[in-house]
């Protein structure tokens, strides 16, 4: 077998410039072969500068949507190599004339050619010559390839390499693009994963407007929420390279190209912000970053099915979303879809976020108002439960515990004395001592409170609170005479929080204590009645200034 | 110019053979020239036709996952052109051995040639010859050339436009699948918004299931769901192209293809489920199905963020998706990405709607819970407040009223009479008359109650319920003495179902009324005390077999 693959393939007995373009050719479709873009065009250059006995070259692809041309490849003197990725416009030089006249140009004499600007970098010597000719797809021309010194003006022979390759060329860029859509589709994907998994606002946010430069190659990116009240637009996080800004911006309703987005739902894409009428100078003054090109998208909730027979929720546009000076190349309807399709999914969860923030708020709203009404029968009751709650949740945060079992305690600490809803009003608000069958009577209400309680199912990890806190560690406490171990964790938080709360506020039969004396007596119990864990943090937070008795927070509201 | 554009591009001066050449070549380019794979295949086909001289060719291209040639493009005999999308494999025929060997064959005697199983449709006559060729790209066959009743064997010249069109093809099919990809990964997009706007899991699980088949082009899809006390997989929702089964099907944990995946956490690719040891059988028999292939992923909730110092939520799987029977080709590796990505954001919503579904049901479970404790101080008023809130409901529903409408009316109603906490047990209690002081007392109840629960602003469309529940039409009523369109419409509603189940239900002062007889005197006090068309709801509800009295609900659960 002949060691050049190439010889092969040419027919027998045919003239010797037949069997050249054989060659050429064959080597063409072997360089065709690659599917890699950079690849493709640095091979094709590298054979065209051979055909034409050349020693240097260049090759361009035309921006269509900035008219410009593109140093895709630069063969021959090594400094001139970084002109890759440098852009010219196609109004200038005989690279801009080859594209524009979609013909070759030939230049005998290249230094003294008016439409030769001279290299972009210093290279070691001015060519002498210059073949130039388009690449052309359909008639219509897609680059330029440029050789230097060339030694032979084959003209159609690299004009026929050359629409050869024009098609190999705008394929591997269509690839290029689909592959790289394929990726940010894939990006995205994983965006709406994440976003969809977090229901805290602000971290949501925060999230989002990272993923917003990132996914569009922005320089910065920023998200505004309308204010229901007053209608303004408001910059809620906004986000650029350097991560630090984040200023106080109100945008009035229908102002600013925001401000067009969120009353039209439309999206806009502004190439050069200067230009542009609606672009409002406010934000970058605040920001500091000059504004080149925006892209800016609504963010519309969608109608979200609540089901059990709870409806549906209106559609609304709750704001907008920006993309600000695109880092390479301009916006594109690509960089809209993506943009939109984030904004989207934003809004979605944000507004889910909100419903599962109402349904909270609703529920601990609910319970506080009940629960302060119930202690307010007793005037010397007012507040307790709400208190107890804070000392219960300052002192579970003081030891360490997880945020679910805190939240836990929160709520079950406000609930504590529900079953004072069975207890009879004589006793509750007796002023002086009950006697033996009104104490009695008195003791049942953890009792009461774990029974009414207990039908909900979602209240299992609170229901101890209820029934535990007047339970003592050596087992003398009621109404079951628990002993240690057998005191649940959140049972013995809600004992020292609410005894706490008790002896330092006023009751009819005695004088409340100071924090410290109380402090003093829970520790003087511990280990009998309390757990030492609870009552320690419940120093420690004391110390650290985070529990306030009811006279405290009484004589500070008096200060303000 | 000349009519015909090739002759141009021929060099000056050069032999006919390559003056030939240039112009087959530069033909070739232009067909290069299309991006549309199917267009480019068949102006390719009619060129190689030309060249060697021939009636009829085909040309297929290789199918790797399968190991099959496919029918691409078929010239000449009409009927042949039925063809098309037919599969051969690459064991059998010309074609296939020109595949296998990566090099041309030229049958002379087509008829007598043992590896020709003649035509695969009947046409008019059979091909005297043929000369088939691979399509070499990279050395490989990506797809054969046959051409029939050839009249010249250009071999070379084919071999050259072949390899040619190898790499366009090639990059041509790669295009065709990136767009498609992207068109699927726009799909999913738009699944996932939708997925994301429901938090009803009934519509939930039939949208998935329904996305999940066409997304993947299966002939069904099923989910699985781990239920929490069995461990068992539950078939909840499954599809085929018939729409109409869903059987009860459990699978024993561990069992199964979708056994191992919610086991494992890992996806699985059953090309051919009947040699696959894992398939479990038991849901064909039950559906009728014949499974052939299977891709099945696992649905893991995602880590929730739930912000206010909830904490979050731990990741867990919670079931499984499967896809059965691709209908064109087989499960391949980006169809297990679509899969996974939609069980991945089904997971998380379906995790979401629990996490919205658990926060509604704990508010409304509590507010249940306590109201009735409220009513149970009074033995005569047990039940009272729950039996209101379903009578509202079903009244409500019956004027026709907006879901969202109907839930407020729900809550409202369950909490009309909350205002009692703040109402001395003395009073509600007191079996016989109030004195009048006592009456005044009494008829604060309503204000209580707004005030207790005017704390809470997401009750502000309830809040009309526990205020006006005692108001009249005629301004009669308190504790405001509101005028007809004064009363809110919540408060018209439960005003005639709190009166309602008052008169039907016993009280120390005197018997119940009966249905009938309650609704005669509603029907009495209409544009006076009640509101006429909540009068006339409820008489229709009634009539309807919707409405229970309290002594009819008793009398039902002793029967039961």
């Amino acid at each position: 077998m002949d060691h050049d693959p190439f010889t092969q393939i040419v027919p027998k007995n045919v003239p010797e410039e037949t069997a050249q373009l054989y060659v050429i050719l064959a080597r063409a479709n072997q360089i065709a072969s690659t599917t890699e873009l950079d690849d493709l065009l640095d091979q094709m250059l590298e054979l065209i500068i051979l055909v034409c006995g050349a020693n240097a070259g260049t090759l361009y692809l035309l921006d269509k949507e900035t008219n410009e041309l593109v140093f895709k490849v630069v063969h021959g003197d090594d400094t001139a190599k970084r002109l890759v990725g440098e852009r010219i416009s196609i109004d200038k030089g005989i690279s801009g004339t080859t594209l524009r006249q979609a013909r070759p140009i030939i230049v005998e004499d290249l230094p003294n050619d008016p439409r030769w600007f001279g290299p972009l970098v210093k290279t070691s010597q001015t060519p002498k010559n210059t073949i130039s000719f388009p690449l052309l797809l359909r008639g219509e021309a897609i680059g330029v390839v440029q050789v230097f010194n060339y030694r032979k003006t084959q003209l159609e022979l690299v004009q026929l390499l050359g629409s050869r390759m024009a098609s190999e060329i705008e394929k591997a860029v269509l690839l290029q693009a689909r592959e790289q859509h394929v990726r940010r589709m894939e990006t995205l994907v994983q965006i709406i994963r994440e976003i969809s998994s977090t229901l805290d606002q602000d971290a949501l946010l925060a999230y989002i407007i990272t993923s917003a430069r990132e996914l569009l190659n922005a320089e910065a990116s920023s998200l505004f929420l309308v204010d229901e009240e007053s209608g303004d637009i408001v910059l809620s996080i906004a986000r650029d390279v350097s991560k630090t800004s984040r200023p106080n911006i109100h945008v009035p309703a229908g102002q600013g190209i925001i401000g067009h987005v969120v009353e039209s739902g439309k999206s806009i894409l502004v190439p050069d912000a200067s230009t542009d009428q609606r672009h409002y100078n406010g934000v970058d003054l605040a920001t500091g970053l000059k504004t080149h090109s925006v892209l800016a998208v609504p963010l519309r909730t969608p109608t979200v099915i609540l089901g059990r027979e709870r409806g549906a929720t209106e559609s609304k546009i709750i704001g907008g979303l920006e993309s600000i000076n695109k880092i390479d190349g301009i916006f594109n309807q690509e960089d809209m879809q993506l943009l939109q399709a984030l904004a989207d999914q934003t809004a979605t969860v944000l507004h889910l976020a909100h419903l599962y923030e109402d349904a909270n708020e609703l529920f601990l709203d609910t319970i506080k108002a009940i629960t302060a009404a119930i202690d307010a029968k007793d005037p010397y009751t007012l507040g307790h439960s709400q208190r107890v709650s804070e000392f219960s949740v300052t002192l579970a945060k003081e030891m360490g515990l997880q945020p679910e079992i805190v939240h836990h305690i929160r709520v079950g600490a406000l609930l504590h004395d529900v079953g004072k809803i069975g207890i009879p009003d004589l006793i509750l608000t007796k002023p002086g001592n009950l006697t033996a069958e009104e104490y009695r009577k008195m003791k049942e209400h953890p009792t009461i409170g774990a029974n009414i309680m207990g039908q909900v199912r979602m209240l299992q990890n609170e229901i101890q609170a209820l029934a535990e806190h007047h339970e003592r560690l050596d087992g003398k406490g009621y109404p079951y005479g628990l002993e240690s171990d057998q005191i649940s964790l959140i049972g013995r938080v809600v004992t020292v929080a609410d005894v706490f709360d008790a002896i330092t506020s006023d009751r009819p039969y005695r004088k409340p204590l100071s924090a410290e004396d109380a402090l003093d007596w829970l520790n003087n119990n511990r280990g009998t009645h309390f757990d030492s864990t609870c009552v320690d943090a419940m120093i420690q937070a004391y110390l650290k200034g985070n529990i306030k008795t009811q006279k405290e927070q009484q004589q500070r509201q008096i200060q303000q």
